[in-house]
């Protein structure tokens, strides 16, 4: 695979954070441009980034100096590929310029994901739906496009669901979640609101995992995806974790599933299989069969942070199977994710390789 | 009313405390008798108790000495009530004992909540079913009996559903629990288990939610309580909270109710007005506005920490409305039932009381 | 004693919300002024405050109106009284106004607290410093002045050292704290920041506590604070507790102490006694024998939060003793040590009363 | 090197998981033999241990029986190599047993620390101590012997002291700890002790701490250690954090130094360079710059855990220079000690290679 250069806008935020440690040393992709908020601009990325991440900060990004947030003015060449981290309102106005510049923009922000020509993409679970850039008016003017992938709670339950819909069928989906601070951003969640407690709200959450499901286990028809035609009810909890959303999930089939048709489906799950990307793990969802598991602590960093664990499948009184499912919110959730899509677009010759000169030590 | 002596059967554990801590002080209670495990026996309750609670533990309660664990052997007169927090196992020989010797058994253990002639009970839900007493061979006997109050997980949540029950009829209920450490006792949960994790997961819990919330919810005909004919699932689950137990609700009435009929339901809840129990709430369940509550640390201490706080009353695309519901898990979800249950039966005449001379400084 | 009229500038952040607890019921003060920032003028206190502690904000507080911030402009009249928990920078501007206004500020803030005629006082401890107060030239003008309280870190050290200065004489003092995080305010620490986590720093704290220690055990000579001469040096450390500073200290006195004397010093220490000052706890510093104490969750609440506790006294290998203390740091180190020098300004006749006509209800 | 067969001694604690996560692909040792208490002996390695890291634990050390905790009965050959992960009483009686048999045992108890011919050994420190082991009966017996590492909390202050001592002298050390969880080992501190607060204590670590910093320190001289000649005063505290030790040090020298020159005795210390030890930090005492810094949750895993942080380094008022040091207390302060003793040892050919052939798969 020939290199990339990619760039990162919303380069100091948590996820932003996230792409540099996931980028560093990625065998395909360059970092050579960065990019955050209009006081950012002009200094290095040391001095920009307040580093939150337990890994060292590369020492020649922390040296990079912070480009302006739109396409032009950047110092040398903007590169092809802009990975954003931005927040909503943001992503609205900036990420249409990008795109429209002839960027492809893998968003991690909810500001396009509901639109009905942007793919909300998971590529386990949909990557059929990358089709749809064709239909951007950006790709068909300079050749930009926009790709995002879902909110992070969403993303570990379409993995888990996603085997289950193939073979049986779903109809309903009960969800309750309890999500990591780090979903919230820094400096987002007081340690006064947090510490000992729960916050039974985190706004809009809800909306977005129940709307989102729907369209990631949709069915793209043509140019539109059919939705899923499941009823989902979320609650969204935030809870004193740091990294890694946990999900108690209740479901309804439209065939009966035994125990070991679901384990076996969970098993079998590996679409990505043979494609050799650097960010799929080997199992994208794993099921760990002691009673007490999943667990944030011990099982959000399998697959390096991309695999979904899966657990504690029992017969669910009301519907028909309860489990348990836990992935890392802000690599598996966020920018790994991300990063996951990219790969996929240039398996598909949908990202323009840079030529070796052009690439940055 | 007239004064009552009263023991504590497994003085010394997280319940135990609490019991001493809320009956100290008490205008119908007086502490005289104390036990927890045999090696404990002839120490001072100082001695054998490690004090968790935040109010300094009383002087004259430290100074008592710890009695043998059966009705056999007290220095000075056995109580006539028995508060007893007890392991299941445990409860399951000792509590027995002492309604055969005739004492007022006030349990919190989970040993006989299911049986067929013992009432479960949370007054403002079911207090009729205190009725049951009447049936046990004990009583007939020598006069004692076994009260229980339910697992800590099912109080608030039956407090929450019990005016909804009454009004509207419940077919389907679907609760996700996040419960606070202290629910498991002392030492209980390790800290690398729990500190920025969440553990999917607690022994039991779930079986004994759902069916104890029926048996509340139940009727009692003659002499047996038809259970509450609806479907109930429950995910419970351990997080990094001290206490408090929060749970995410969705419930399917049998008829249609709107939201402004839920909350009077609620407001007008009062079923216990009147009787000026000490330990009653003034409103046992209470509802909060604001879009983020309830929360342990600043709910759960309602009503001096026997109040359920209920919030975020909205639509569920599933069922037909959802909720949370907090309460205190170890004062309203354990002692603070007991007690309270106490106070009802003294109401009912079925406690002996003390001559006033008898009364211990 | 005549209830006095009261107001609290800075009213909605957490040590606003501490004194709107403590002086809720205060039988010498009685609310009737609240304001904050510029932008919460005109709105009621409900609207304007994130209530965040763990009772109940009044109803009527809440229904507040809050005062514009300065001395000008209020409706109904202005209290003679101004308890102020404004950061310093705010206080540097605001809090001469109200003095200049012939308010009594009884402030929270650093800004003034090293001034050369400004008192800084914990009553145990230098309650004869209040004197200062004549010196001031809004005192001279208009009646006003200012008071101040020491940093939360200071003030447990202090009250333990007190009687040991009085007694022993101290040379050396060495100090580690590990704080809580509410002495942030609100929002504060960053749950990311301090999740699992400790901050070995905390902005300038270091340097408080070192200089304040030195005026708060000088001495008043004419109209100048002699200051301790002893060294201090303070290692400050932020840790994820919710409440309650801990702080490890060795010292070094003039004269040998034994353990046995150093005991009696502390529970000796009881300056305040027979002044009946409501917020006075019975005793100021208590020692705790058990090995593992004082601890944040156990001996924050002492004294109703306003005793400090000592544990752990044993004989250092590098000075003389070592010992651990912990006291509340938004109640005895910073609302509560605000009510109780206003309480003895009112005992000292330096409060002005107001007709029990203007007390509103 | 030739690759060796290593035993673990106490292999299902906290100390005993990290030691197989730390040899699980090390390039020398090969782990062929397992064994804790007597209940675990028979059991496959992922029956007997409760696996609480985030690595998953290596399918193949999951499937190895453990074997009894006695050089006899072994299946297949004993090692000649045993990392010790034991209680110190339980050492005390075991680990003498092994030497006696002829192995290198490399403990991480107390038992021997202090014993006059056993080393006590940080490599970058006094790794000179090591001929120590030639004096002991069990080496002139059988050829085995023990060598021992300190305590987690005295380890990353003896790195960031030792160059100090070297170029300045030491004469007075204040140390002050935050000390994590995972040091108290499985199920050790319970989450309602910890979670919110601080525990001011940890039986006999301040001994520890104090006279294993002077066995450190100290010179060999013939036969022993002449312990170092300086004052040491500790404080230990347990703090709510997973991993890694938080320290609050003040020092006097015996002759001034500068900021720099403090500094560069810093960053030039390096005294393994050169022996490519596969364990050893490329540099073992790191500072950083900013001004809250270091801390557990960012710098724990420097030097993949074994590198030791300073930071804050600012003149004391009391002694000369101030600063904070951290440490990863189960690698660097525990399994990654020992692992590093046993590199040296095997360098300077003090341990028995395997035949290639013994080797399992």
């Amino acid at each position: 695979m020939e290199r990339r250069n990619v760039g990162i806008l919303g380069a100091t935020g948590m996820v932003g954070q996230r792409f540099i440690q996931l980028l560093h040393n990625h065998p395909w992709f360059n970092i050579t441009w960065l990019a955050a908020s209009d006081r950012s601009q002009g200094k290095t990325y040391g001095e920009a980034c307040k580093w939150k991440l337990d890994t060292p900060l590369p020492k020649h990004i922390a040296a990079m100096t912070m480009q302006p947030n739109v396409p032009q003015g950047a110092t040398g060449e903007l590169p092809h590929i802009i990975f954003a981290a931005l927040d909503s309102d943001i992503a609205k106005e900036l990420e249409p310029k990008f795109a429209a510049a002839g960027c492809a923009v893998i968003s991690n922000s909810s500001a396009f994901r509901m639109a009905a020509d942007v793919p909300l993409v998971v590529p386990e679970v949909n990557g059929d739906h990358l089709d749809m850039i064709e239909q951007q008016s950006w790709r068909k003017d300079s050749g930009g496009y926009i790709v995002t992938n879902p909110n992070c709670s969403a993303i570990g339950l379409v993995l888990a669901l996603k085997p289950l819909e193939t073979k049986f069928g779903i109809e309903s989906i009960f969800v309750s979640t309890m999500q990591a601070v780090s979903g919230a951003g820094y400096p987002g969640v007081p340690s006064l609101d947090i510490m000992g407690n729960v916050i039974p709200f985190i706004k809009n959450e809800e909306e977005k995992l129940q709307e989102e499901v729907a369209k990631l286990l949709g069915t793209l028809r043509g140019d539109e995806v059919a939705m899923l035609d499941a009823k989902v009810s979320a609650h969204c909890n935030r809870v004193a974790v740091e990294d890694g959303h946990t999900e108690c999930v209740s479901i309804k089939f439209k065939r009966k599933a035994t125990r070991e048709e679901i384990l076996a489906a969970w098993s079998e799950f590996d679409p990505l299989h043979g494609q050799h990307l650097p960010t799929a793990p080997e199992n994208p969802v794993q099921f760990e069969d002691a009673p007490d598991r999943p667990q944030p602590r011990l099982d959000r960093m399998r697959g390096a942070g991309m695999a979904a664990t899966v657990g504690r499948l029992r017969e669910c009184p009301l519907l028909d199977w309860k489990f348990v499912v836990l992935s890392h919110n802000t690599i598996r959730g966020a920018a790994g994710a991300a990063v996951l899509n990219a790969e996929v677009l240039a398996r598909l010759g949908k990202l323009k390789p840079v030529k070796p000169a052009a690439v940055t030590a």
